[in-house]
């Protein structure tokens, strides 16, 4: 039984960013940077927890959408005359562990049922088990370089193809990517920084009453989940109920031409490399203006889902560690009226 | 034969450290930090060997408990009507080798069966040998990352699940994890320091009468072990006896408002990463309440438990050898008043 | 779908670096430098997105051209009196993934058809693919040596000659390469630089207005691909026509001796190694000449062609970021009158 | 033929520290530290070979000792009903090879067996063979440190517990363990210093008529082995005989209250890491005195162990060559009275 | 279709060196340091181009000479009665790959055939083919040691002897060896360079008329090869005749005391190691006295010979770039009167 | 065909060095010090062409001596009743390669043999080849640690001992070890340096009458090898006489006190490790004595070979190039008399 999502005591940023993902998934995933010991897994997979079933075509390991982009072997199976008939599926939290081998990401040839049966089958890898799922990767710094590549690739795609060893096999790769990195322990090279959608930073809370209703919460939940879980049963049917219709109404939000000078506005005054975070402001401001239930975005959306789009971006010059950026940022939001 | 656990002479850190997460095994293991020759090894065998022994399903290897959490084999039994049928095991205490694979570690395909049999099955790891016993890894400084970061994600979850080559399995990994460590040979990431619930410091007893003793003690063990056990054998039964007890009357300690108060009141003065150290203290010091026989946590139990719970999660400056917060914790602890 | 060539705002070096090569291939490919997230992966996809379909021998894994050059299998098949039957294919990006193993990149003996049918097989590598196509390397500085020499000579010799394990196989390999990367990510060797044709330098840019531009076009296609498209449907054809007929009139664009010593003038100027420049800004400035609609090579192609193919060329003083010869380029090109 | 032990010239140090070993092997090895060329590996074998031979189990690859903990296999034998017949062998020396791996130390299963039989079947190891003999690991500073550990794992418990492959295993492993190593060429881990029981050093000796003697006594031998070893006769049969009386007699030397005072009187002045030093001077002098033929232990015995046991136990500063305690013991035990 | 050699514009060291060691291949190989884009491997091929077929045994994959040593297979054609039958081929330039392996430079057992057939076979490497043609090595000091090693052992011995996996084989592997290196990437050790018989240096063209020729000769050979080939068809046949005719009556190049005396005039006053410049001065200065038709050999010989002999022999004192020796071979070199 | 050594120029203490070792083999090698270029490999080899055939078992792949010491197999062959026919067999040189793995080296299981016959068969590795020839090892410094421990452990045993992979294999492994390093291209571990017996030192004449001389020669070879060493025959067979003598004359040097009186007499003077050298001089003295055809050792012997044994044996404090015992060491050997 997992710690529920709406009972976790403040990390803001990171709650928001994550249900702005999955609002829309095509932002791009989530670094949350900070400290050991911030709930960082519990609240991704306290998140998916409340998020309401797919439908997936019954017994596809790719958790193919019916009604979607599906797999080869789905697309085989429909050419023969075979209905793809749908089950039921909560989303899932697939972990992806250091040290992961590309063929294990990727998938590869079922070695054994070709040496059986004298098939070649295709081995679904990691990437299939996330199709429309979170991917959650800890310590992402902490991954091999031409792995985080191929995650990223995918992520960018939406598609895993594989062709090799005689197998030819593509099937959806729709994820939202979760990573997380203790910013004290090594870098990540700047190229894959900015293929994050957003980047949350969660810290310790200091606060003394906040820690004291995190300890109560933490211990009450130890003590009897169940009943911990009724007692926060409405606020997370709430939650729920909000991304349900945000997702749905989202395309109804306006997307003015006042909003692409808002946004340029914040981001043309900083040192930024390439112009992805203007379209990921975009995004999740719209998101935002859908989780309230506004019909346009609002300088109050670009405000706060800027700082999110923007923090891992800015240029940094080498050896420094806060890069002057950031406060000229904090400057430019703060100066925003709404 | 094992020198028995209750001669062993001082080192009472790590003898209380040892026994709290015997009484709750959620509070999250123990590190065990000192120099060599200092019976950490002994220790930890000397007081498994005092335990009570477990009922385990007949001839698991993973040692189910047959009223508790099961393994897929024992589930897949039961499914076909079978019946678990129970048998008494002692607690062991399970080494981890340095330089182990991750295969062995969480188990793995059973080649040899697959080839004869033509059917998959499970070769169970060292973590199905550890559920419900002690895993002892010896300088965890000088494991993999990778392997200590399964390891502790194994100890966080309760259970293992292994999927690949076509294997799926799910068993309970439920152990008190004891590490040790000099810190004279490099250091454990703060990240995986904070994974282990409490930490003990032991150290070369300087005083000449303690010395003759413990000299004395293992002489005579040396000559007669036998002998010396026998000598020793109400003192271990006593000690056996109200380990059991705590246990039984863990949950009947009174969990108060206040607790939480004077724990953060402890843990919000010093600079912490997280917050797991506040429910560890609260689980440690109620643990210890149980094995004193208490109703309700005192100040004591916090102040006997804090410093196991705090010295390893204060935040180092780099090139640091002794963090600034340890003097402030010293001072804070000894100014508590019971 | 695919973010149209034509609509990309600015960029204008990568985008001609890369027009250039379509038309005449020889100029040896074309290295972006440059920030990430500034379009580089896109602008190579939706410029072969345009290019007119190739023939291609039917049923051919090394996409031979039946009018050219042809693969061991196709003249095997010829011999036996097959016929080289032709179908239509779209030109297509072809990646090089990081990691790549030098098997899979010229190709190797096909082990499983080997084992079946105890008959060795070539089983085509990326390569292959390759051949008639673009092969895109991603970050080519984190490229192993040993690849990027087999890649170069592969590019340079038009075909990949494999032998080993007993198979002998010689391919066609005429690929347009394009590489990036990030210069803040590490050197490529000054033998590679100079062994891309061209070096194009994209940047993010910072002119507001421009910016409002790209992030308006970006969110247009992100809600409406194909709207979108159809809106840039007649400046894609007519650069679509334009590139054909400068392939077609290349050859016939006069090739003067005033030609020769106007580009010795510029290099012998600058501090180079080797000579390949020449050749290579002769080859770029008579394809922008037929680009052009020219019918010979004026001081203007050869001023607009230099700077691609002169910059990564310049000899650099170890530990110096920009090399003096930067800036006396500069002054040299800009002194030229057309 | 191999150059007797009783001619070899001074290093007295080495020759008390292999012969305390033998009379009680519970003292826990010897590590020889010094130059090149100075008969360190002559000296094990030459005692090895004048030792009286063993019993054993006959055809036992394990070398149990019919009387005394058996293996796996003969245990199995037994259960059968077999009988253990005893057979003579000599003591040997077993040498373990730098670069040996995990699997031939403590032996693995008989993969050529299991693919014949279809059983499996475990393959003794290094370890195997080192029962009841003596394990000779030549420059043990060199050896990678994870076979280290194994190798003072199974020293300190005195059996090789094998369980991997399916294969599960237990057979004694007692033998004495000698290691070399030459300071000059990189440390051994103070963890690891610490588990060898005792410590001699070894120098090329400077007084002319002793290298007289030595070179003498050398070429002597390699002329004429066999003429030599007559000539050193009685003398080797009164040591062997020494030794085999000591050994008998080892457990009627008394220990008394006094002893433990007298040695913690020295180590308790020493900055010392952790017990272990009291515990082996106490068997070392034991030793001793039988070998002296006393019926009890004198400061003399006390004194002429306690060098070999405490000089590789002091503490070091980093970087410091000579540890202060050095010089500190030397007074501490030149001022002790017998 | 290559570029002719004749057309060669400049680089006079490296064409001679190349012309010298094909008329006396005992000479050693050559190793051409310079910059990239100098046409290094261009002149190579062109001068493997245009000389003369060789009579090989037909079918033999050792390119033995039937008139000449030959390789184990072909002897034992031969013990069985058959016939070597000749066949005409052209000289080749075999290139080797970095990041070749051992068995694929000396060949391996062909463990394809031994499966299939039972019998062991041998598998010819890169040495087989280079028997009698030019082996090329491009950056020659980014090789493996032991590749390089093996490689100069074969080249100084003129047979590839291969004894492993049960399969004995020898083959002539007389080969011309060219190594290439920039000499900004890294050094060869002095043992490697002393190996090659002469050593050439190539620099960019500084000269503008020059260049200029160049760069005419370039794009006329581009857009019209075969026109370009047949303008310099006599010159070709002219230099190949020479060629032809230096190797014929290199054994009439009289070698007199006089010739030794001037050699060593010159090696004695500089600082080298070893002696084996004379001998290579001596070959050379022989081979190109037959390439200018003379009956003796000049002082001019030994002059224009000497500087390929020694510049990559002289001393060098560490981290110094330019050996001291180098200007003093420059002034006796400069001094000599023909 | 190979250069002769009786017309090797200079280079006499390389060339003592190896006829002491021919005469007694237990000298214990020989390490040649020295630059590239200077006939180190080419003397060995022409020194194992004069000297006379050996008997050897035939066909064993060990080189058995039918008189001597045998191989397992060769022992299975006479229990079994065969008769161990005798054969001629020139001395080999066997190269040691750099790279070498232990399998190669010590032996290994025939894998081919054991699939096929189901039988276990040693298949021999280079020290079986070695057995009785010289054993080259070309830049020993470059081999890896654990290769070089293997070389000289069964160089200074003479027997080789394979346990693996249940192959039980003995076979005698008496070679003349000589090894060749440029000391400025890494250092041997002191380790090592004394288990060569003899260390000779290599360098470039700079004599100029001398170098003509080795040029005429070595072109007088290169252009007739046949007539050359008929020129020399007489000298070679003169040799090849003294060196057969002196090994069957050399027991009866006689070995008298007074001789090791004279050795200690120097090295007592100096700093050296361990008491090797003392041997080693007494040996060569008398292998010197006996090609010098002496019936006893004079002052001469011992001041001949005492800095071919000492000079790799002096103490050198690290970071010092030349040891200053090196001085001493020839200020001691100068002042002897006769």
């Amino acid at each position: 039984m997992i710690f529920p999502f709406t009972p976790i005591v403040g990390q803001e940023e990171m709650k928001t960013g994550l249900i702005l993902n999955v609002i829309d998934p095509s932002i791009g995933g989530l670094l949350i940077m900070g400290e050991k010991g911030t709930a960082k897994s519990t609240a991704v997979r306290a998140l998916a927890e409340l998020l309401p079933e797919l439908k997936a075509v019954k017994g596809c390991p790719f958790n193919c959408d019916p009604e979607g982009v599906i797999c080869s072997g789905c697309r085989e199976n429909q050419a023969r005359g075979g209905l793809l008939e749908a089950e039921q599926r909560r989303m899932r939290v697939v972990e992806l562990p250091l040290g992961i081998t590309e063929d294990r990401l990727v998938g590869t040839l079922d070695v054994e049922y070709a040496l059986k049966k004298g098939e070649k089958r295709f081995e679904p890898g990691i990437l299939a088990d996330a199709n429309r799922n979170f991917l959650y990767v800890d310590e992402v710094n902490l991954l091999e370089d031409h792995i985080v590549d191929l995650l990223l690739d995918s992520a960018a795609m939406g598609v895993n193809t594989v062709e090799r060893e005689g197998v030819s096999f593509i099937h959806p790769a729709r994820f939202i990517l979760v990573g997380t990195m203790n910013p004290e322990e090594g870098e990540l090279r700047p190229q894959l920084l900015d293929r994050f959608g957003l980047c949350a930073r969660v810290t310790t809370i200091q606060d003394k009453s906040l820690r004291v209703e995190i300890l109560r919460r933490r211990a009450a939940f130890d003590s009897d989940p169940e009943g911990f879980s009724q007692t926060w049963k409405a606020e997370q049917e709430n939650l729920s109920q909000k991304i349900i219709v945000a997702k749905e109404t989202l395309s109804e939000v306006a997307v003015e031409d006042e909003t692409f000078e808002k946004i340029v506005g914040i981001t043309s005054q900083l040192s930024l490399d390439g112009h992805r975070a203007d379209i990921v402001i975009l995004k999740a401001a719209r998101a935002l203006a859908a989780f309230r239930n506004k019909k346009n975005i609002g300088m109050e959306e670009i405000k706060d889902t800027a700082h999110l789009a923007l923090s891992h971006r800015l240029k940094r010059l080498p050896f420094e560690e806060t890069s002057p950026g950031r406060n000229q940022l904090h400057g430019i939001l703060s100066g925003l009226t709404s």
